[in-house]
């Protein structure tokens, strides 16, 4: 095993064991760029280290003393060298940029004598200034010396001479390196002066920092395996602080906002790379450079550009410049912003740098979401006052007056105001309230709670789970620690961030250009699953269409019987003493459907919609106050107490396992009958008027395939009815929602009865995993925080336990009919990394919120290129 | 396809084609018994019958004439036969036996002209008696008339001319026929004058009566396939009632409450055989036949012995006598109360008739229920008020609310109450009534009555034939003497003694015999799996021992928190504000818990037990009411606002899918910690005593490999602490249920941490189905009556949801530990059906609550025995 390489041995594709940065230094090498010399320490290395007991082995040490030699001959330096000494950088690396590990050491060699040779060949104030600077990074980062000990040890210095430490002699700045050694001695260390042990801690140092706390969060949260090991650079110092002809910069050979195809960054004459990224002294623009070293940018400039060509990616290059002489010191692939992505990815492709293939697997599809949401500006959010962060429930940005009701929300915007409607926690109830507001905000509940699904699915700015805010409904205050704000006050909801802002910021609206057009139209041509979204209000369908859906997976009926009148039917219906008066109920709810469902389908045409029949149970439509009991009485001409007892002896202990989906369609068929009359009345209204619609009617929450055939027949008997009626008949289908772990382990009986299947991930993930998302709060932080939960299984498709089900109902149901239309209309059906394994699952399509139906787009391309490609094909035939 | 068979052309086997009566008529007829002579019309001519649309092919009408053909001449009578008239009876007779269809029409074949010559041959009275009798029936079954109609047009004729039917003359006679006509006229149907078409037309009825509604009920409840169909018998009449050397009787050859070998019966003298099951008249004991006609009980007594010895059973008879001939109607096995049942299974193997195995198979081992159930304890039987005393029928005793009707008693026990069922007598329609009654009371009919019959069958409490009691259903009372009661008041009915008492009466344990203890010794000498129960209470444990349990499967731990002093303790730990009051709470908890199971192991020994950490949400612990809360408050010195906001914080939407469980164990592990302390203190204690203890303690609710790591890594920790501080160390064991989905499907990772298993169905079904237990009840009816679940999924295991997941589980855990103990805690654990389904499984052991662990031992040999068999291993390969 070789351990140790010199930069010219690697190259790009060994970024496995060289980690990212020694890579592409290696490449550089390689291409023949101004790069300092030096070697990397491999992954591996690191690996073995960490085995055996922290322990650097005899091999790795004799391998590192050679690759040092090697450094020594092609320097013509040497550690400690009388004459010419050498001093490195040393710099973790791992195959994936991770922030929270050691990062650099520099000027690693000096010591007390070797200062001396240096500042004879450069001046005392530079060989000094980089001792000292050496002295504190190495003891912040190998012995955990607090920073600040050191800092303020200068400031001290400062007074005590009455100058500054540029100014300093060399007698004074003794006096610095005294002191700092008196820093070690006090924190039990010793600085080592030779170096070669220098060396040997620092690498310690920096394979001990990939198991320090930072990384080990940041690994879990962006799920980078634990067993890969970071490389460590050891390169020769080149100073970019060594007078005014030197200096040191960043820069993009794109812009990473616009995207403009014109070298972006910043540079400082006689400065340190920590100089420019500390922000103490204000870079100037790269521009400059043209003036100050002409030649020199050309020579920048044109080698940013071979080395775009070279890796067919916008490049983030570091650079150093000693005495007019320019180094590169890294290369990597620049992160940008949405927009900018889209437009490189564009211009590459354009360029013919890339394919549209590799165009689209360069942007992270949840990136899209900006560009789908208005957000606030930037310089506000600058001067806010933050109240408070809850869970970014649905992306967006909104200003307006606090409210705590339904009711009221709905008063204050018909005045022309708007609100935010700020409540604990959502229920159906509040649908029109919702509907009304600028943002929800609830101080309970998860990313996946009523509050949020209603909210991403029409679009509107959400955050949840914000339990720092305690509201209290009956005097209409909500208080944040020891502020209390009164109903009316102005709050800025971003739902991207989870953030809460005092009073009003201005927002602006990014805007979806010809770049997004096409980059979607590209995804369409390259994915095989069809994306479709949920939607229901001529809104939400409208902007489903807007942003390409293919049809719509999942139009939820149970909300359109939250409307005033709707809902004095609804309770009469369910509250009915007679069958008079549940005839009349019926009747009127007829009514009021078919002008629903004739709507809907006006806007979404001859588009494949799938109505799913009324799914919540009963007693989410009754009142719960005695105010609104009494009224119902007296709207009903009941007894309020007879109607009190009704309500109790429909409440449920876990409503989530109650009476509620095909169960009704079992106890109480009349319901889902009036349904599919109004969807039938309404399709053959449309057809005379020659449109063609296909009803698609589908059952939720089955785990029998009795109960699908006995609820089917009494759907089909009324449609029946329908046809013989009108003298008209159409093609329809009736599928079931898949939703129940007992639904896919008898899918091949649900099979026959049904003309297609609707993966429910909800609620298969609450019952799959026993979790109720309305109670997950009370226990998700811990999971998150111990790592027993790697992802949101309500977020992500969880593989292993929900996608296994999954496998065994799709496995199933195609033994029986190969052709059956099979669907995820839950919510990670938007969900990218749940899309790829979609795409191995090989459903149909994917239904999402209308929002969500671009990203759903792209992830759906990048799910069929990878599967083509057998990328991220090994999981699903382990799962089961 | 031959449709018809001759009883000579038949023997007992040929049940699928004959049916149970008419295979055995027979196979009687076969053994060269007295049998009338006659043929049976196949089932599978019933079931071709019921597809081609309710017609008799030509074919199947052939065959009948040509079988009635031979039959007159064996018997040298013919239809219509102006000199010997042929009557037969006509009888159904499916492969199971089934109440619900239609039973019997006697005297087929006559008319008004055959009368004449019947009359002449016997005499008037007895000829226009039989004639009135087949009107009746055949009015009723065939065509559907209600049979009141023909009873009160009797009533009113008897009336009207002042005497008794016996005593009318031949012209008195035609009056009725003539007003039975009449009652044909007003229905709109008209008695069909031709035997040959009244043959017809009753086969149809016969064949029709499979799918009647009482037909379909049964066989739900009996799980018996809607496509096997009845067979129709048609025999030669022979008359019971055709003067005082004539009679009906039904006979036992073993006594059937008690098992004693005996003749043991009843019959009546100048009888048909529905006078003796209708209970109009009061039959005499067997016996008295002896001395009425000595020389014909020898003949019967010999030849039912001589059935029994060919059947290797204990044989139900029907017998008629004829002018002192006697004929064998039918035999078969005869039902048996439980005691019975028992002891006759261990004789026929003492003399030599069946073995072991056939016996273990002969007993239901739902029937031994009534061998565990209580009796009424002595004292209060000494007190309390006899209000009436009728025939033993069926052993047991009970209290339950006094009802009227099946439709009242289904509805009060739905509602939750406990009833009894009270009726002049009972007929099949009463049996969905019978089947939830927690005991039967009927004021008319014999051992052998339709209510007898029955309740024995089912295992319930049953007294008939109290003829103190005079019911009245339309006023909804009974009168006994001078009291009434009304529907609702309670009475207590000892099955065992015929004895009805007035109120409540108190039960206790009944002794279990000999022969119970010797039957349940073979079946663990037949059994594989292994009997344990759920038990955790010094009671219950002992009850488990008793009973031979053989160990406890699950002990749980959270009913343990809910004494006066310990649950104070646990609401201080829930509710604490401060790190004091946690730890002063735990303290506390933790003395009380090590008394729990030093308690417990005292009782169990070296015997295996499970226990179960704490499962259930905290605001199970909580107080509701406002008086406790401000009990509490008090109590705990803290503010009773403060408390409220804690208990609604808890609060959950769906418990059952909430904070509970292993969750508990993630965000407290100090709850578990403690109990994971005393059970280790107490062990060790019992070390000390020389008690060999392998703690076993049970994880519940895990859904991820990471959650069980992590609890059972807090739960290690604290039981090193323990053993640190006691300087001795024990074996143990840490386990976990498997009670949700998820944990099934990633059963392979779970098994790699886990010491044993334990299947929590009841947790699994609920999630598997979405089924809440809590809530199931306001649909289940409907679902139950709809025939969508064909059986309780918490009663027996849902073998294709539940059971194909409990499979997944059962071979990824085998994979990775093929020696892993798997057992079944739920509630199905106790269930027969189940038991088998878990055989063939191959898990280790069940747990079922104390009452169930000897029909569980029961239930595991008999799996076993048909597992060797491979009689039932059909379902398991089909499932996954």
């Amino acid at each position: 095993m070789k351990r140790v390489y010199n930069f010219s041995e690697g190259r790009a594709g060994m970024k496995d064991i060289l980690g990212g940065k020694g890579a592409n230094l290696a490449e550089m090498t390689r291409l023949g760029l101004p790069v300092p010399p030096g070697f990397t320490i491999t992954t591996a290395a690191c690996m073995d280290y960490l085995k055996r007991g922290r322990q650097l082995t005899d091999e790795l040490q004799k391998e590192i003393r050679q690759a040092l030699q090697e450094l020594e001959l092609a320097t013509q330096k040497a550690f400690n060298d009388p004459e010419q000494p050498l001093l490195v950088s040393v710099r973790s690396g791992a195959a994936f940029s991770m922030p929270g590990m050691m990062d650099t050491i520099l000027n690693l060699g000096l010591n007390d004598q070797v200062v001396k040779r240096l500042a004879q060949l450069t001046d005392p104030a530079f060989a000094y200034d980089c001792y000292r600077r050496l002295l504190q990074m190495f003891g912040d980062v190998v012995y955990g010396i607090d920073k600040t000990c050191f800092d303020r040890c200068l400031d001290r210095l400062e007074k005590q001479l009455g100058k500054q430490l540029a100014d300093f002699s060399e007698a004074e700045w003794q006096q610095v390196i005294t002191a700092f050694t008196a820093i070690y001695a006090e924190n039990g260390k010793r600085f080592p002066e030779t170096p070669m042990q220098q060396l040997e801690e620092a690498v310690a140092a920096v394979f001990n920092s990939w198991n320090n706390h930072r990384a080990k969060v940041y690994r879990q949260l962006h799920q980078i395996p634990d067993d890969l090991g970071t490389a460590v650079n050891i390169q020769t110092m080149v100073f970019g602080n060594s007078g005014e002809k030197s200096g040191t910069g960043v820069a993009f050979t794109r812009n990473p906002t616009t995207g403009e195809k014109r070298l972006f960054g910043e540079f400082l004459l006689n400065a340190q790379g920590e100089d420019v990224v500390a922000g103490i002294r204000t870079p100037l623009a790269i521009g400059k450079l043209a003036e100050v070293m002409p030649a020199l940018y050309d020579q920048f400039a044109t080698l940013a550009e071979l080395l775009e060509t070279h890796y067919r990616d916008m490049q983030d290059v570091e650079f150093t410049i000693e005495n007019e002489k320019l180094y590169f010191l890294q290369t990597r692939n620049g992160k940008r912003a949405p927009k900018a992505a889209l437009k490189i990815a564009i211009q590459l492709v354009q360029e013919g740098l890339i394919t549209k293939e590799e165009a689209l697997l360069r942007i992270a599809p949840q990136t899209l979401d900006q560009l789908l949401h208005p957000i606030f500006v930037e310089d506000e959010v600058q001067q806010a006052i933050l109240l408070a962060k809850g869970l970014p429930a649905s992306p967006g940005a909104a200003t307006g007056k606090i409210v705590f009701t339904a009711e009221k929300a709905k008063a204050l915007t018909s005045a022309g105001e708007q609100v935010i409607l700020l409540r604990q926690e959502t229920s159906p109830e509040d649908i029109e309230g919702m509907v009304v507001s600028e943002a929800i905000v609830t101080s309970r509940g998860g990313m996946t709670s009523h509050a949020a699904v209603v909210a991403r699915g029409m679009g509107t700015c959400c955050v949840t789970g914000c339990e720092a805010l305690t509201v209290n409904e009956a005097e209409r205050t909500v208080r944040c620690g020891e502020r209390i704000l009164q109903e009316g006050e102005l709050l800025s909801v971003d739902g991207s961030t989870g953030k809460i802002y005092l009073g009003r910021l201005g927002t602006k609206l990014t805007e979806r250009d010809q770049d997004f057009h096409l980059l979607m139209q590209w995804a369409d041509e390259a994915a095989q699953l069809k994306v479709h979204a949920n939607a229901e209000t001529v809104n939400d369908l409208k902007t489903a269409l807007a942003f390409g859906a293919d049809g719509v997976g999942l139009a939820r009926t149970e909300h359109m019987f939250f409307g005033e009148k709707r809902l004095l039917e609804m309770r009469r219906l369910i509250l009915s003493e007679s069958e008079q008066e549940t005839a009349a109920a019926l009747a009127a709810l007829l009514v009021f459907q078919k002008e629903d469902f004739y709507r809907m389908y006006q806007i979404t045409g001859e588009k494949r919609m799938v109505i799913r029949l009324l799914d919540p149970p009963m007693h989410e439509f009754l009142p719960h106050t005695q105010e609104e009991i009494t009224q119902l009485a007296k709207d009903l001409n009941q007894d309020s107490r007879a109607i009190k007892k009704k309500i109790n002896a429909l409440q449920e202990s876990n409503p989530m396992l109650g009476h509620r989906g095909c169960r009704l369609g079992v106890t109480a068929p009349e319901i889902y009958q009036m349904q599919a009359e109004a969807i039938m009345t309404s399709a053959l209204q449309l057809a005379e008027a020659g449109m063609t619609i296909t009803p698609k009617l589908m059952i939720p929450l089955i785990a029998e395939p009795k109960e699908l055939e006995l609820v089917k027949q009494a759907v089909v008997d009324k449609i029946q009815a329908v046809f013989a009626k009108s003298d008209q008949t159409l093609a329809y289908e009736i599928g079931t929602m898949i939703e129940l772990p007992r639904a896919c382990l008898v899918a091949d009986q649900l099979a026959a009865a049904a003309d297609f299947f609707s993966f429910g991930t909800n609620d298969l993930t609450q019952m799959t995993y026993g979790f109720s998302r309305d109670d997950i709060g009370k226990f998700v932080g811990s999971y998150e925080e111990k790592g027993i939960l790697s992802q949101d299984p309500f977020q992500t498709v969880d593989q292993a336990g929900v996608g296994a089900l999954m496998k065994i109902a799709v496995v199933k149901a195609r033994q029986v009919k190969p052709d059956l239309s099979i669907g995820v209309c839950g919510e990670v059906g938007g969900d990218p990394r749940s899309i790829a394994f979609f795409q191995e699952l090989g459903v149909d399509y994917v239904s999402c919120s209308p929002y969500r139906v671009p990203i759903a787009r792209l992830a759906a391309a990048q799910g069929k290129i990878l599967y083509d490609r057998k990328e991220n094909c090994a999981s699903i035939s382990r799962i089961i």
